[in-house]
């Protein structure tokens, strides 16, 4: 594809942390070319370099310091395909109105992710979902469309839990989170109140991951009436998510119940072979290995593995028979590049060599 | 009790963390008076001020500043009543030689814990356990006897359990830990290991909790001939254990199969109504409540919480249906108090209390 | 004093991290009633319990839960004594128009701190300065007054200074601070700038410590005229300002050139002799020693040093020559209690017993 | 040089943090070739991967792994040019073995530094004082050499300081240092230590930032008799040295008092011009700009810029006038890469560069 011409796009929201991410990852990206951002009323009308307040560690990008922020209204100058990662108070609203107007709308946000008719998708897991956007579109009578990620807290444990499902089938999963604190956004936490401590409690997190489990390991089930929807995974998730000292990198103690019996071998091999599609392994922004095991007794951790394969991979380890349910491990992902700005960045990708964009 | 003469007490392990807490808890203890102090070669001899490198809040207390540090080897010097808070590397041969010569060891070490003929007591949950040292002295042929507390991670747990076991019965328990540094002692956890980190391993911790869990929530079958040995509980366990920024304070996760029905109300109701035995409320360091129950929907926090009731209460939030089991629930217990030093010293009182010290 | 009524007080700004601690100090206070609470629109009307946000370790007092928050507006109701912690962007506004109706404000605002004719106050180090308030009321006919108490990171310092400066004269100060987070109130310090980081800027910070110290180490000049006012003191003063990964206490590194000769013994002696006049002594939140040296080699700390003589000392350690000035040392000191709402209570203290409030 | 042969290399102290470091660094070096390892007795006749616990991020090289680790001792069989990053307790005895038996030795230890005929060398600084070897070898009649860099805290502060005695003389020098924990070594600071925590005494550090910066900062005085020595700057240097929780990057508060007035933009332009000799800045390791300014109101910070200049640079920010000394301003640099591993490195390559090696 090097010949052709990138195409324009933008960010809803890029002045967030989750914003952040995006204009870092879509710096040098082959395909996209970084042209339009916008944001809340408060940043419109300044540059980015002024109206962002950059959180990242690496230098903001070049090409993004001097773009003008744009009110999150669809004016007919935002490119056609634009990333959000909006509060979700505002992103029911401001994706509708994009999604009407013609713009195919990669959130990052929760707010639709749950609808009948909109994909929630990771591609190595679930690209055929995309398929739903047919029925979106007309249902709903939108020249454009919303595909949708998951929650960062869902991600790396649907990532482990795919391979599972698929080879001997799931019947239970429980998950136990220590979360980052990065996934608030900014400013986010306050330091009092995660100094020395660990917040038990995290509003809607563990309801979006036991839904969302249950819709990305779910099968679309198509029928000529309406272009399909999807029937969850029949199995039961139940989640008890917190909030620690950490900056990037959910970490997640996870068991599991199997439909069929397995090894400890057996199952270490489904995570190993596992792999994308070709034409997602494929994408700029995939993970080499969308699965890494690691051998330690004491890993994944933080510190060490959250920017495994560039943030894209889920990394897994410690897997021990369960005397609760039948297996335990943990997995480990990057909460803002695989759980939000990777993950809609891969989602868009998707949909461009899937000739949704066209 | 008022007018009783205190018994002499001492501590062996007296410089670590949890000896440091035993001696913080044993000033001006009602019924103990704290009069030697025993710690490896390298503190013998010396002063327990230039000894021990004091790491708690408070200060040192000043009847121990001057006592002597003794060598850990029965010379008939030391009293009768012995805490012990060894490095479980020295502990199996240490705390032997102390019982065999005649010495009541109180031990917060995991050597003798799971042996069968060795009291695991939490007084508020299974005071009748102390019954076991006749076997143990009859069969071993020890003068003195060893009486054993939980791991501090099992304690908060087994606490929350023991109402749910007795009300309605346990089938399965789930847990995952979010564990303080003060945990491993000190100097312990490396800086460099643990900020802006997880470690989702703790070297055998998870045995211990499963185990441990299942002979505190056990029965005690006496039959003639050989005074009795426990019966572990018959529910299964399966514990996550995790090592996170947190200087006291063992936050758990918590999820449950019970073996009948109940609502949401009456598992609050076993808890709010949860009591020790009337023997047991009456000693010193026994908390007015073991179970506290947090209304607000992010508690317990090892920040706010830790030190309800001195830290010798088990509290507990978030009781909510689990998809998985029946219930899922947050616990949190100090676990250098309840969890070490507080439940030795509560264990020596039940024993005093009960007459095992006469 | 035991027999008299209490004097009721209020609080401007009560749901702040200061008003809290206010709120937590005047709990059994023995001559302070706080029965009146002031907090911004979003509180107003609601009950304090539900209206803060309580952050401090230990319990919300049961007498404040339930006292109505009001609007911080002069409508007759509020008592004769407010404690102020507002934010300085409406402290110049609010805490005029309650000094012009009658009441007298104990102000822990940097607002009024420099004006000519408002009294700053460290009740052991410059007691006298409060006179100032003759002329304030005079010269701005308000039936009321300010009194303030100086900025977190000044106290410290200059309780340490202030006996250097009597017994040897202070010819130049160099301080470089390491502030904890709750001295940017909350939400304040967001975790994702401070987590494993330092940030070597506090607004306005240097400027207030430098100005400050100078006003509190100087002399009132009475004159038949106008009733004095404060010349500042004739030395150089330079604050470097630091933010770092605590929750309470600012510690600080000091260089002093003095304009006498001194011995360390002398310093230490200067310190050690240290005393508050008999007047200020026996205030009820007066700290029995103003100053505590202490001996060890890494010491103060925050962690083990903050809360001495309840937060109320300035805690010094380390002195030892400076190859540049002449003396260097470290002190510490409570930035929400001494450098705040302990700083407050002890001037409004010192104001009632000097017949200020009558 | 590319054509030429790699000059083989070994690591005396492989296993510690800086050793680490040390292997990381030369990973795919254009000189040098890491062929040799060599640690404590503890570590000797395993393979680096077994014997070390690697705690960096990034992964330790391939390269490396499989080295087997030898004991410290010249038994004919190490390279020639050695780093050495021992514990100070021993690098005395190691370091001059290796010295005397034919072996350049880079150190990074404390133990010969202030030696009268040891080169103490920063080469954007000082290279020049790299011809003290000469005599060092006659006097001491080594066949080797020993070559040493700064102290972590001294480094940056020099680097800073050296363009402004350069050019506007210097008189008097104040530092304060916020120490990461990194510079401890590894286990190095308990959590328990530092967490919440500020501990304002490091030992032997404050005399070594005073001494090293004035050997750095004076001048080779050659004379026939002696192959010369270097007298130290004459400017008094002050050090108050503090450790907080950071994993990486001291960030030091300096005050400078100056010869010769200079304005903020001269002082900013001194900086901004300052470079290293020509021979220095082609060497491999060399940053390409040695001092990088900050504009913003609160940098340097270590989470955003330690890492500039893949950590060989010093940034500077926040110049201002000092009312007690001249200008102040903050450093920062990268402890265990300029400070330690990087600085080495960066000596070698000057060795070499400068035929010393031949």
């Amino acid at each position: 594809m090097s010949v052709m011409k990138k195409l324009e796009v933008g960010i809803l929201g890029a002045t967030g942390m989750v914003g952040q991410r995006l204009a870092s990852l879509l710096e040098n990206h082959p395909w996209f070319d970084l042209r339009w951002l916008g944001a809340s009323d408060r940043s419109s009308g300044k540059k980015y370099a002024e109206a962002c307040n950059w959180r990242l560690g690496d230098a903001m990008p070049a090409g993004a310091r001097s773009l003008l922020v744009n009110d999150c209204v669809p004016d007919g100058k935002a490119p056609q395909l634009l990333f959000a990662s909006l509060d979700s108070k505002v992103a029911g609203e401001v994706e509708g109105a994009f999604a009407r107007s013609g713009h195919a709308v990669v959130s990052n946000s929760s707010y639709y992710r749950m609808e009948r008719d909109v994909p929630l998708v990771i591609p190595e897991v679930n690209p055929g979902h995309l398929a739903l956007v047919r029925a979106q579109r007309r249902e709903r009578g939108w020249s454009g469309m919303i595909v949708t990620n998951p929650n960062c807290t869902t991600v790396g444990l649907v990532m482990s839990l795919a391979p599972l499902d698929r080879t001997f089938g799931l019947a239970k999963v429980m998950m136990t989170s220590m979360q980052a604190v990065s996934g608030a956004g900014y400013p986010g936490v306050p330091t009092l109140d995660i100094l020395g401590n660990v917040i038990p409690y995290i509003g809607g997190e563990e309801e979006k991951v036991e839904a969302e489990t249950r819709k990305l390991l779910g099968s679309l089930d198509a029928d000529s009436s309406h272009d399909g929807h999807v029937k969850s995974g029949e199995f039961a998730v139940s989640a008890h998510c917190n909030r620690v000292l950490v900056e990037d990198g959910h970490t997640e103690t996870v068991s599991v119940a199997l439909r069929s019996k397995a090894t400890p071998g057996e199952v270490l091999a489904a995570w190993q072979e596992f792999q994308a599609p070709s034409e997602v392994r494929s994408l700029p922004s995939a993970p080499r290995r969308p699965i890494v095991i690691r051998g330690e007794a004491d890993r994944p951790q933080p510190k060490f593995d959250v920017n495994t394969e560039h943030g894209m991979a889920a990394v897994v380890g410690r897997l021990r028979p369960c005397p609760v349910l039948d297996y335990k491990y943990v997995v480990l992902s990057h909460n803002t590049i695989r759980g939000a700005a990777g993950a809609a960045l891969l989602n868009a990708e998707l949909m461009k060599a899937g000739g949704y964009l066209d």
